[in-house]
């Protein structure tokens, strides 16, 4: 492998990185508090760094496969590991692996925490803390786009998965041009939520909080309750839909703002995430009404905002649906499992892959009764070929493999397995809260450093999709040819 | 679909049902038990209905693909219908759902339990209640030698993994010949068990019991504590080593008994799976020493209890595994999702099946990085076709699909989620006891009518290895062609 030309990448990556703390940096300098020199510090280190690998010579060779494969994955890890630096250094978080689980549960979109007692941190932290939310969100938009077609014919299905449409591939001629189209989406989605959490009576610094834990997928808030803590209706409606939304593949709403209604509901993945949440919040709402003496509109809108927080991936809470009944609790397990559409800012198995594996099963039941037919797994009309399929079992069967290997270690840490078990779901597929002692109103910080590791590595294989993890920890690609 | 073939077959498994609860019928009269009348009435109403059928003409049209899943199925299913009259009409059992439950819990060899009282059972039903075990285990073996096979070239896979000789699919050229091999190797282990147990110490009448529930991997025992009620270790390494071995692909019985030892030890399957049960037991050893107050020997024969019983899907317990550190239970919870060796009388997953999904991510990973490499799939040497590998992964992924719509609905009961997850696994996975409420020295009388039916559909799910039931809930099979 070409080290170099991965240095280089990273390089860049943690330049941008040292430049994205300013706005945390002016937040803490305006409000004097005790993280300005945290700050300080970790902008020079993190640009000093990127400035020298950023300018590394490759030699003019070029980037093959396995060097996009070592550049993301390690540029996420880069990210937290220095995005880390300025909880450490203020002392606000005192160990320093606390400290990365908590940057890598912000860039990976995860929102699984630590903090014992969040409100206490200065608002420049929380900025810095929620601003990873919106931009490992955008990295994510990034990754799907950039990286993914290059994984070969299997991943090139994800890509025609996120443009249903009649140009294949991409949603204009030019890569460029898809992700600046995507990003623009993005941040004025992003915009307009921030204007309607004002509107509803949210501070402005709550809003932007809020926004950036929506739209990434995320889930942190800057309030112990989550969500919860604000018992306004409106807010909680609006960051449902919203969550609902940024759950749903982008290159959707782009067919939304060209007029293209037929393309987006003709989608199949997005009418299979529309019917499976608006079942699971119509099965959970009639489930929970005893718990809300029977209150058809509180119900409501608890189980609309669990569901979506859960199926997205976000990870707000307005309430602890771990006193909720077990019916309910299995469904929102489910969903956590299942996880958003491809080509959103969520996490998890998605729903694409779901469809797919379902449908496999359904022709291979045919084939087995009626031997002469044909086997072809369709989605949106679009046959897949055996490649795409294989890949998509072997995502499936190693999201199983994780799984059940981490849970192993974790479970060494002799907590219940409803906590050890959902911790590793709510890692993996970028979730944040689980059940028990990990449920919406706990927290991670009792796990040893051994599973908080472990854990850290989760988010990220599950934010990278597996695979290029993978690819990057067998030793065959280090070898020179 | 020909109905009168199928009826015809589920005639003779019946008329044989009927002459199998002989043995019930004269320990009873021995006993003077209040089961006498159970059993002569079932047996002339089973007998009768089954040499009804037996006779039905079939106009001269042969078994085709569609009848032979049907027979199977619904043979089972019949199995266990009318083996449940001796414990309803006794009114040992009050509730014909109960009565069933119990029934197909022995004849697909899982071993859960609805009875409060085991003891209080007079011994005819307790013979009957294991023989279903032992009969099971013994149809099981017919199954996957004279059913699968039929399948198609994906399972001749499983076929293949059962004879890891020169000689592929069967063991001798004519499959009556396999069928009577098997059997032959089936009653004698089962025979020199019985020898061992009583000469151990154990009651002749307990020994036939506990060896019927080992040969079968099945698990009931006419004792409350199950063989923990014995307290000897000799018991307890007697029944754990045959477990292990009944857990083991029955033509490597047969190597063994021609002294083909290296086809043995080069069958791969047999490998994984070995190594698996010695490392578990050794973490689990380890793990609970400070439970036994250090004592190696008493851990050692815990783990090793433990690991085998659920391992080979049986389901006898020397100890409540519900007590052991989170670690040990969450390794026992992985074997459950293993299960035992294809070609065995365990149920599961199956070992064969683990490793090609292992192998199969592994060479995804391999191609991914070198595009030019071929991504064959080899057991024992021989390459897997695409479609013998899509149809394990369907398998793996069916099983997955099942397991979570069957806890969904378990979940209405408002268990713990520990006790209805497990309680799914376990009878998916024809295991028996799982954890919390299920655990092993719980049992499942608590459930409610609708989720002890989709428990016992699940029992009979897992035995019948998914595929032949979904086929004949499918409507296309039932049209005229």
């Amino acid at each position: 492998m070409n080290i170099r030309i991965v240095l280089k990448v990273i390089g860049t990556v943690m330049f941008w990185e040292a430049f994205l703390m300013f706005p945390s940096l002016i937040i803490s300098l305006v409000d004097k508090s005790y993280d300005i020199n945290a700050f300080l510090i970790s902008i020079i280190l993190i640009g000093i760094i990127g400035a020298i690998l950023k300018n590394f010579k490759t030699n003019g060779s070029h980037m093959r496969k396995r060097e996009g494969f070592a550049a993301v994955s390690i540029s996420w890890l880069a990210m937290s590991i220095f995005g880390a630096l300025p909880f450490y250094i203020s002392g606000s978080i005192p160990s320093y692996i606390d400290a990365l689980f908590e940057t890598a549960s912000g860039f990976t979109t995860t929102g699984a925490s630590i903090l014992l007692d969040i409100e206490s941190l200065p608002r420049g932290l929380l900025f810095w803390r929620s601003f990873t939310h919106w931009i490992g969100g955008m990295g994510v938009l990034v990754f799907t786009l950039a990286l993914v077609p290059s994984l070969g014919a299997r991943s090139g299905f994800l890509m025609k998965a996120e443009s249903p449409g009649p140009s294949p591939g991409k949603l204009v001629p030019k890569l460029s041009e898809t992700a600046k189209i995507l990003y623009i989406i993005y941040g004025v989605m992003t915009g307009i939520l921030i204007i309607f959490l004002v509107i509803s009576g949210m501070s402005v610094f709550d809003s932007f909080i809020h926004a950036f834990g929506t739209a990434g997928t995320g889930g942190f808030s800057n309030r112990a309750l989550s969500v919860g803590a604000y018992n306004n209706p409106w807010i909680d409606w609006i960051i449902t839909i919203f969550m609902f939304l940024f759950g749903v593949n982008f290159s959707l709403h782009y067919f939304i703002l060209r007029g293209d209604w037929k393309n987006v509901f003709k989608n199949e993945e997005f009418r299979f995430y529309g019917i499976t949440v608006l079942i699971a919040i119509l099965l959970i709402c009639i489930n929970i009404l005893p718990l809300n003496d029977f209150s058809i509109a509180d119900s409501l809108r608890q189980s609309a905002f669990q569901v979506s927080t859960v199926v997205t991936t976000t990870g707000y809470a307005t309430t602890d649906f771990n006193l909720w009944p077990t019916f309910s609790k299995t469904i929102l397990m489910m969903l956590m499992i299942f996880g958003a559409c491809a080509g959103s800012t969520g996490g998890g198995i998605k729903f694409v892959r779901i469809l797919v594996l379902v449908k496999s099963v359904y022709y291979e039941i045919k084939h087995t009764i009626h031997p002469n037919s044909v086997r072809t797994v369709k989605v949106d009309g679009k046959s897949l070929d055996t490649d795409t399929l294989t890949s998509i079992m072997i995502f499936f069967f190693a999201y199983v493999a994780i799984l059940i290997i981490a849970v192993i270690i974790i479970s060494l840490d002799n907590f219940d397995f409803m906590t050890t078990f959902s911790s590793v779901i709510a890692t993996l597929s970028n979730i944040g809260p689980g059940f028990e002692m990990v449920g919406p109103m706990g927290n991670y910080e009792a796990f040893s450093n051994l599973s908080k590791i472990v854990l850290t590595a989760c988010m990220i294989i599950g934010r990278l999709e597996i695979i290029p993890v993978i690819v990057l920890l067998s030793p065959s690609i280090y070898k020179k040819n």
